[in-house]
């Protein structure tokens, strides 16, 4: 075995990755040196919580109160952020570039939103700032993006990355039940936060989004470059009329390279064909599926979240930082440097998608040729539909179309008059549907 | 945009992925030095046939049937091993390397046969080889495993390695054809070689095992160390009785690792349950499952051959030698090094299995009683059986028998006794049931 290096951790935020990270640094720290040459040593634990219980007993003298016994020890080599957030965090960041530390992170809301003004600090600082654990839980994505995959013209990438939604959707979609009491039971089971804002309206999947679309596509992007849906409104008959027509819904990211190079990004719940192998991830479990020219369709699943998948990731970051790996690849993407061409981002109305609407017609002749007429005038073609007899309120009759592709504008200009006119009356529910591209043999 | 470094390549085999890896090096030199800072140069490919027509028109003057125009030329940094063949390839690594040369590779035969010996040499040489293509084509599995999971102990490794058994096993259960009538088919659309030997009876697969295996548990594999079995016997009639009982038949390489640190390493087809995720990988595509302890259970999915996923994973390979990280990553492997404990393996006679039998009895009052009683002799539990109403030739029906775990060792012998036993009197078919563990919630 070689000589062993030694790199000196400390964990700021002392939650649940804390604790996951601080107990692969305490009980695992010998087969890693063993296997890598690299001996990681935990230094120190700040937090401002230094007597809550925790899944971990740190030994004494470990765990302070004091960012700035991590700070400013100069033997300390990288600080594991793990506050999460975007405000505090970001001091953190900046004090441990400045102080000549690596940092690693969870924290994909803060390099989503502050990411340029980060990564300059850490080029700034001849610094780097590891964030595998930022995607996708203990999935090795950002790893296989910027590397593995790296002779790659990424074409597209389809991924459920929150935990939390698939958790809601798999739900609604096995039991029968409605999207608010699917919810309170994530919440009791701890797959949903007290507030589960940031999760369920989609923010948290566009967050990581912006990295991993970053990485792929070579470029920085804005979170206002990707355009965003949650899934709050998603009624459970929606889930019941996709699946009659053999299609699952997700909470997906997607983006797409055209071949002109303008990038789409997008978060929206979207049907996906049952026989997707995305369509096949349940519960809290994360799945990409990435698109090359030279490879292909690749697809990478696991975990998505969690204290111990997420310290596994953290763990990796850190080994490539002491091997010296992460310094190199870290400063030559085009997402860290912010050279190179700027991504043109192509907007939601001028891409081309295929559509689910569902709306209650009144029950009397005639309305099939009305609301027929207003999707040919906007070009819109009807795929498929299902009009179960039946009664809703009023008279009305649910209708369910599935449409070709068509441009967003033209659905949405047609969605307006569709709920002008009086056999109809509301603005229909409108759902994308995503056909991911398969790896034609 | 910082500097560009040079990578000089020469290409030794200008076959299938040769051409594949040609075409990315000039088609795509350009958007990869964008993105990583490298610049990969194409200096001269060798082949002893210099005339036959490929897919791509090299620039005058870099095709050459003499070896030595590479290997005798200082200015060419890596050499792309990419022959086949565990001879004249061994040589090209040896000679590559005492020339001061790195490799790269897709030749899973010579690193599952001769690893030792090439390893050893690229140590002594102070240069790495590079050989994410060996196994599973565009996949960047080796990368997971050696980068992504280091944080982990591998508990268990399960893998659809081989295009071709998988893309046999598949077009079975879909059209019901025979093995050889699908293979014939398969030699005729290219999924099969025209001589598929190393690919059915499993010795592919087994090369790849010895390769992720020997990263994931850290550690040399020689390859008697596993258990090889091909699908060359898988008979139709076992697909659907799989098929009736929940499972579908892939050929899968699986290694997993005790607690007590023993390893077992082996190659046979399998039952798994239609349910997991491998089940649904089809045709010629791979996949792996991957469970680590601390990172829970992954997945990755691609094509496993054919020429430009295979380029794609050269190429990573090509990047992570110029920016230097290779040269880290590899000299830090047990399995490249050789140092460390030797890896305890458990052999397949005392591995715990459950199993699928097939045989034909006499029908005839008292055989179900002497089938049985040999099984329970053995301590073999009977989990599930069907027997179908109908008649074989001779008076038999066929019986269809599940069990619970039991040793392998215990099978082995209750089948010699059963194959004894008059009303039967052959030894039946039986197919190993592989349980491969959920992540549970």
């Amino acid at each position: 075995m070689a000589e062993t290096k030694v790199l000196r951790i400390g964990i700021v935020g002392f939650g649940t990755v804390g604790t996951g990270l601080a107990k692969i640094l305490l009980e695992d720290a010998r087969t890693i040196a063993d296997r890598t040459g690299i001996r990681l040593e935990l230094v120190r634990v700040a937090d401002k919580d230094t007597t809550s219980p925790r899944k971990i007993t740190l030994p004494e003298g470990l765990l302070t109160e004091e960012l700035d016994r991590i700070i400013n020890d100069d033997s300390i080599h990288v600080v594991a952020e793990l506050v999460g957030g975007t405000t505090v965090a970001k001091e953190i960041h900046l004090r441990a570039l400045r102080a000549g530390k690596h940092v690693v992170t969870a924290n994909k809301a803060l390099l989503a939103e502050h990411g340029r003004a980060i990564y300059a600090a850490a080029i700034e600082a001849d610094k780097s700032i590891g964030f595998e654990a930022s995607c996708c839980g203990g999935i090795p994505i950002v790893l296989a993006l910027r590397t593995g995959l790296i002779a790659n013209r990424i074409e597209g990438l389809y991924g459920i990355l929150n935990g939390t939604c698939n958790y809601i959707l798999s739900q609604m979609t096995q039991s029968g039940a409605d999207f608010k009491s699917v919810l309170a039971d994530a919440q009791a089971k701890g797959y949903a936060e007290a507030d589960p804002t940031l999760d369920i309206n989609g923010t948290d999947t566009a967050h990581k989004l912006a990295i991993l679309g970053g990485i792929a596509f070579g470029g920085q992007i804005r979170m206002d470059d990707i355009y965003i849906e949650g899934i709050e409104h998603i009624d459970i008959e929606d889930i019941h009329n996709a699946r009659e027509m053999g299609y699952v819904i997700k909470l997906l990211a997607i983006g797409e390279q055209a071949a002109d190079g303008s990038v789409s990004l997008r978060v929206h719940p979207s049907l996906i064909h049952a026989s997707t192998p995305l369509a096949a991830v349940s519960g809290p479990f994360n799945a990409v599926s990435v698109s090359g020219h030279s490879v292909g369709k690749t697809m990478y699943y696991g975990r998505g979240a969690g204290m111990m998948a997420t310290a596994s990731a953290v763990t990796a970051d850190l080994i490539e930082i002491a091997l010296g790996n992460s310094r190199r690849a870290f400063r030559t993407m085009p997402m860290v440097t912010g050279t190179g061409q700027a991504l043109s981002i192509r907007k939601i109305h001028d891409i081309e998608c295929r559509f689910y609407i569902r709306l209650m017609a009144k029950d009397e002749p005639g309305v099939v040729a009305k609301y027929g007429k207003i999707l040919a005038n906007h070009k819109i073609s009807i795929r498929g539909a299902i009009q179960h007899e039946g009664r809703g309120p009023d008279n009305t009759v649910p209708v369910v179309i599935t449409t070709h592709p068509t441009l967003e504008q033209n659905m949405f200009n047609a969605l307006d008059e569709l709920a002008r006119l009086k056999v109809i009356g509301h603005r229909p529910v409108c759902i994308r549907i995503v056909d991911i591209p398969e790896d034609s043999e």
